[in-house]
């Protein structure tokens, strides 16, 4: 089969690759139907992530099943499955205590190379979501938004404590930012203000559910927050970058017991514990854990209540991968989405 | 009147201050049943915080009202009275949801000084929580400790979620983190390891209601916390010291998804932005709003349910403050009560 293959910064290669095979009982291949580039792909692409040698890409997935291991029982071959960038048991304790990015058998799928034609998915009977039938194919780019950008702007929100009655104020607007409104909407929030000085994120983030919209980064954004909401400061911030800067954003737009719900994988990122103890936030994310949200996922997405498909404004064919990261490089796209 | 003065580090004297006046229409000036040395007064007096001049010294107290001011409604002289080290209008938005020691109006009562004779409680009406009745003389202490450490100790275990089915550890064996004991065991927890290398102190944890004893401490303690959960880490930690130390402590020893309550007031605590991404744990603290729990733990102890005041084990003349803070400093006494 053939894969995209990151050599050294800014050098995605797609190459022959050896087909997956089944190696635990409790694995799964799939064929897979779409795939993607991830913002957080973007670091080691830059060059801020050191790479390893020739490294397999992407994590994001959704495809129809191959093949199953002898032990997998829930996951059968033909099926239309989505599954997250950590493969988990959904069994362990952290598991039933809805973190499954941190089972305590958990696989990074990113290693996996999933922006390829064909995937091994481990623990497959706890990792994978099957849809009631094979989708219509206007609904594979919601569905693959589910598996991590859609499910990390969820758990963004629910980290935010979003909903009936609560301001939330979005740091970030990139795909996972932009989902995080959306997000925060299903969720019922009141008012959604998106930080973005970009016209058609803006655009797109009020589609989603913005009531407003805030230009102003860093002490400026934190301002204009404060302007909208009282002085006070949102209820809920979701930060959605990883930086320094929108870090201490999303806490100092936070008002006095609010809530940050944080899932830009942090780089560089120091807090300083005074600032904290004083700013008197809940702070709450990490790697979102997707597999817990999956199931609603897909149940929105296929009885279309939700569209989050449209973050992908870049579709290409797999074999142009490299176009697809240098587009989002340049911001030039939101999301590129890779057909096989 | 007299009162404790902190002149620089290690320096208390115990001096004749003018008596405090009503400044404000919503003061009220009270007599003090009782004060003590609080563990955050000991940062200035080991010269770690800056000392500015003479500073008046003492945030914990309760007493009986002496005057109030013409708009003062709710507390009458001659009343025993509680408040806290916030002051706080009880009615902004941000009181209203639970977060008084971030009220809009807040004042901190340090500077005014309660280890004295008298004290002016500015908005006394949202500061000052009234006993039904005078209480008798045994349980002036805990209504004492209700003024901070008590009061902090339970914000503590609400932030790191103790309650039924949780296994909740405690990092500090001061006043503040024997008595998130006590709360965490009146909240339900099912298991509460306090973390502590001091016979005295064990000993008293135990009585509050602590299930096991952890001694280790840093990367020791962390590992004999995952010893006795599993490999997983606690569900709730309580930070109850301040420190780099005792920070990291407490972050890695909860399991992901689990909760850190931290209250001690933070000294050159830098975190980690990765590392706490990764470790998936919910972190609440800052400084406690006791006003919001004062109601409850006046009843509490109005019908003796729990006897927070033990933690007091040095009882002194208030003349004789600066012993007070000696034996503290050198940790002889875990909390001094002073009696004017």
């Amino acid at each position: 089969m053939r894969g995209a293959i990151l050599y050294a910064p800014r050098d995605v290669r797609f190459e022959e690759r050896d087909d997956p095979t089944i190696l635990e009982p409790t694995d799964a291949i799939i064929r897979l139907s779409a795939t993607c580039v991830c913002g957080s792909d973007l670091w080691p692409y830059r060059g801020i992530e050191t790479v390893e040698g020739p490294a397999p890409m992407g994590h994001e997935y959704v495809g129809i099943v191959e093949q199953v291991g002898s032990e997998v029982t829930t996951i059968k071959p033909g099926q239309f499955v989505i599954g997250s960038f950590f493969a988990s048991d959904n069994t362990c304790e952290i598991c039933r205590a809805g973190y499954q990015s941190s089972c305590i058998h958990r696989e990074l799928m990113g290693p996996l190379g999933a922006q390829a034609e064909l995937l091994r998915v481990p623990l497959a009977d706890g990792t994978l979501v099957a849809t009631p039938d094979l989708p219509a194919y206007d609904l594979i780019p919601s569905f693959l938004a589910a598996s991590d950008v859609l499910g990390t702007g969820w758990f963004a929100a629910v980290a935010a404590e979003a909903g009936p009655g609560k301001t939330v104020a979005v740091v970030g607007d990139g795909a996972v930012g932009l989902l995080a409104v959306l997000a925060a909407r299903q969720l019922g929030a009141e008012r959604i203000i998106a930080m973005s000085r970009h016209e058609p994120r803006q655009k797109l983030a009020r589609e989603f559910g913005a009531t407003d919209i805030v230009t102003g980064r860093g002490d400026e954004g934190v301002a204009e927050i404060k302007e909208l909401t009282g002085g006070l400061g949102a209820h809920s911030v979701i930060e959605a970058v990883g930086t320094q800067e929108s870090m201490m954003q999303a806490i100092r737009s936070t008002r006095p017991g609010g809530h940050v719900g944080y899932v830009g994988v942090a780089h560089g990122v120091e807090l300083d514990g005074q600032e904290l103890f004083f700013s008197h936030v809940h702070l709450h994310g990490g790697p979102a854990p997707v597999r817990q949200y999956l199931p609603e996922l897909v149940d929105l997405i296929w009885t279309r209540q939700i569209n989050p498909g449209r973050v992908f404004d870049l579709t290409l064919p797999l074999d142009q991968v490299a176009d697809g990261y240098r587009a989002m490089d340049e911001r030039r796209a939101i999301k590129t989405l890779l057909r096989p």
